[in-house]
């Protein structure tokens, strides 16, 4: 899109649809129409409550079904749990216009990329699968906010069916938002989340899980301060979107569950073996790469 | 201290003793100076500009050696790091006056219960272990605040020999600083505080140390998001103090270790069984132990 071939009044997308208007669906609108980045918002959803809310807040212009979203849209945004990325996809299909382009925001790239290929067939140039790794805490529209991708990484894991423009105008999208876009193969992506973000949460829901199951859990929840706090948050996420994510990313994170175990039995050994200064090695190399990433991401 | 024997003026501790004056004894000092429950606070330490920094603060009104503080204090609250017990006791010894209290605000317990009977002999009774669960995120006097124990849980450990007047004194001067107080045993102390700050600081710190190791750490550092800042903040801590913590605590830990490890590998087999109920469940459980503890710790 060429600054000659837009009207000086169009913004970057002209109508944006949103399936899925919680707090990812609801900030990406807020954030397109906070930068006048964006025409007319459709909303699209199972539930009237939350659809009425986000109108109410000002995310959406109006409520769509699939099929209207899929016939009026520039740019469709799935916001929805990933479970439903093949019935969504499998609605909007017969509807698409050929210019319009599906994105999504899963935490898993390559199921959903086969997934859109085996729907959407030779419509699938159309879809970029896509990952922007923001903070879920809070869910619902009331929990969206215009800022909430400023600074942050988006994550692109395009297609070969993908045109350069498709994926140029879906970075200029992201960008209006505020965030840094990366591109990088589906496997990659799901590789490095099993790391940094799906063992964690394996590792903190056992953890809590034993805790809540040991018989004098009672007094443990008594004694437990701000450390526990923070290595157990992420394990009050919900069980179903995880037991999805797991799922979907079964192998990636079994595999580097191994890496952490090796590292934990190496750990284990010198406390056994009252090893101090093995001990004071490993907390120095974790202290300092902790350090460091939190004076470089600015999540601290 | 019956009210009949209390001067109206004086205050619960009419002279207080601080070794280690950063955030954890600094605090202690504003509490109880908050409430007008200590008369004169001495600082004592080994880094003159800390005690400096301290007295500006008007955490302590002046900076005393231990000789000083074992002859003038009543109470005399040990909060530099577990390691120097032995030798800041051994200094106090022979000057502490029979009348005056001695506690600590160690992590574990039974290593500075036997390295206190060891050293103090027959004044053993004047020792009373504390450990207070007040956050360590932030360290030194400028941390230090009136209200860090306000709500919080304070363990005493009491030994056998402590009187009845002593273990009800101390108790009073934590309600004074707005402390919830509990006293057990130190060898139950130390298994649970083994499973709900040990543990996860091992697990957070093997896990911190196995990333930063892999060779594309820096694009696992780059995608990572607000998950894994919560899951490692406590990777950041102190090397040198959480080594000491897990060499004094070690079989607790190590056995503690053990049965994280085994509902890790029923977890990981359902994993590998790409079995969604029984991920479900215990990712369920986790979530409602997680959000039960958060509404009733105060502390999310």
């Amino acid at each position: 899109m060429s600054a000659a071939s837009r009207e000086p009044a169009e913004p970057l997308v002209p109508v944006l649809a949103v399936v899925g208007v919680g707090l990812i669906g609801g900030s990406f609108a807020a954030a397109l129409r906070d930068r006048a980045g964006v025409g007319r918002v459709l909303g699209v959803g199972r539930q009237a409550a939350t659809l009425a809310q986000a109108r109410d807040l000002g995310l959406i212009d109006e409520v769509a079904s699939l099929e209207q979203a899929a016939q009026q849209a520039d740019l469709i945004f799935l916001a929805m749990p990933v479970g439903a990325t093949e019935a969504v996809l499998s609605r909007l299909e017969p509807h698409l216009r050929p210019d319009t382009l599906v994105t999504d925001a899963g935490s898993t790239k390559a199921n959903v990329a086969a997934v859109a290929r085996a729907v959407l067939g030779e419509r699938i140039g159309q879809f970029i699968p896509g990952h922007p790794i923001a903070g879920a805490e809070r869910t619902g529209p009331e929990a969206a906010e215009a800022g909430l991708y400023r600074g942050r990484t988006v994550v692109l894991t395009p297609l070969e069916e993908n045109t350069s423009a498709s994926k140029a105008y879906l970075t200029r999208v992201w960008e209006c938002c505020g965030a840094r876009v990366m591109a990088m193969d589906a496997e990659v992506h799901d590789t490095i989340l099993a790391s940094v973000s799906h063992v964690p949460h394996l590792l903190s829901s056992v953890f809590m899980w034993q805790v809540a199951g040991a018989h004098d859990s009672d007094l443990r929840m008594t004694l437990a301060g701000s450390g526990f706090r923070d290595f157990t948050r992420i394990a009050a996420g919900s069980p179903e979107i995880w037991r999805d994510i797991f799922l979907a990313n079964r192998s990636a994170v079994l595999s580097e569950l191994q890496e952490v175990k090796a590292a934990l039995g190496r750990a284990e050994q010198a406390l056994q073996d009252a090893d101090g200064d093995q001990l004071q090695d490993f907390l120095e190399r974790a202290a300092l790469a902790r350090r460091f990433w939190g004076s470089r991401s600015g999540l601290t």
